[in-house]
């Protein structure tokens, strides 16, 4: 708990509350968290795993906005706790993982009481939803080859790796895209010599190249 | 300045501050206010006029955001006072504009010392995050046709008028899309009588059919 910023500045009577209202709650690699506008479940602090968090058009179109790694904290899954926060997204588990869930209620009655609590959620939010903008733009207006670059380079980093284990349809999901275009621009990159293809993995075979058009 | 929900909160000595470092500021129609990540001219509260704030790619397309009116406070153009806010805007005079601007040097001191000042900046800022978020949804989301629906008919009702008086190429860089797009759409809303077109001015003849479309 000690891990939230505002502790503290909590009551000893605060503290109780946070720690009966908060639980160990666990999900399977794949599971819906956190259904947008239908749901409101409380802060995530996560402790093991990932979790992905999407946002999702009428007809079905994913964009992943952001992923929470261990030690991450979750507050847009209590959006409705922020009346500021107007904007809602969806979580999987991309991955077996662990939170610890603080539920709404609580997380409510301790930032209409205290100020601190209600600056670190304003604060968090303020964080994430510029992050989601950012990815936003980058989808909205990047070349989706450039997107493409940018993608491979990030995961490579993320995974300390040159080889992506991921399918065309899975990255067209990240990148808010149609699983025809990876699988177009992916044909190019390796035509271009910048990628190999072989069942399910994408290796890097020219980096300096993809760095290049990712800008 | 009462204008502010935090001034109760601050002592006399903060109030002397943000007095001797807020003055009136006017912006000619069309002239640029805030340059995105260059810029922190500090918070706005609008007293006449109209702002526009908007996003730009690197090749100079635009999406309009939102509009500040008169009694809006723009906290966007204080970003760098709010470390957590890491989105930058682009914002114009729509109209003649008149505005109070209180730096970001005395604001940051402010948000520094007193939480109930960070706190109003970030609850301001994840309120516009999160409507900027909403745009970029739509504009991304959307098909243009629902898009330019629901923008004709936010236009006629702001106005309070079935006449709207702008050209393609303002309602496309409104839209965040290619006046031709525009054009087109206009045309076949005009060809299904449900908007009638002269001379800079598009009027609205079947309200009920673009708000069927529009969802």
């Amino acid at each position: 708990m000690e891990h939230f910023s505002f502790w503290p500045h909590l009551t000893a009577q605060e503290k109780e509350l946070i720690n009966t209202h908060s639980r160990i709650v666990r999900y399977k690699k794949g599971t819906q968290v956190h259904q947008g506008p239908l749901d409101c479940i409380g802060v995530l602090l996560v402790k093991h795993g990932q979790l992905r968090v999407y946002t999702m058009s009428e007809d079905g179109r994913e964009v992943t906005l952001y992923r929470l790694f261990p030690d991450d904290v979750g507050i847009l899954s209590a959006s409705c706790v922020f009346d500021a926060v107007t904007f809602d997204v969806y979580i999987d588990a991309a991955e077996d993982t662990e939170v610890l869930l603080t539920d709404s209620a609580a997380f409510r009655k301790l930032a209409d009481d205290n100020i601190y609590v209600r600056c670190y959620g304003y604060e968090m939010a303020s964080n994430r939803l510029s992050e989601m903008l950012w990815k936003m733009q980058q989808v909205l207006f990047l070349s989706a080859d450039r997107r493409l670059a940018i993608f491979l380079l990030e995961e490579s980093s993320k995974k300390n790796s040159l080889e992506i284990h991921l399918t065309h349809e899975e990255i067209a999901r990240f990148m808010g895209t149609a699983r025809e275009v990876v699988s177009r621009l992916v044909k190019y990159f390796s035509q271009e010599g910048w990628v190999k293809t072989s069942r399910g993995c994408i290796s890097l075979t020219n980096y300096e190249a993809l760095k290049e058009l990712a800008g």
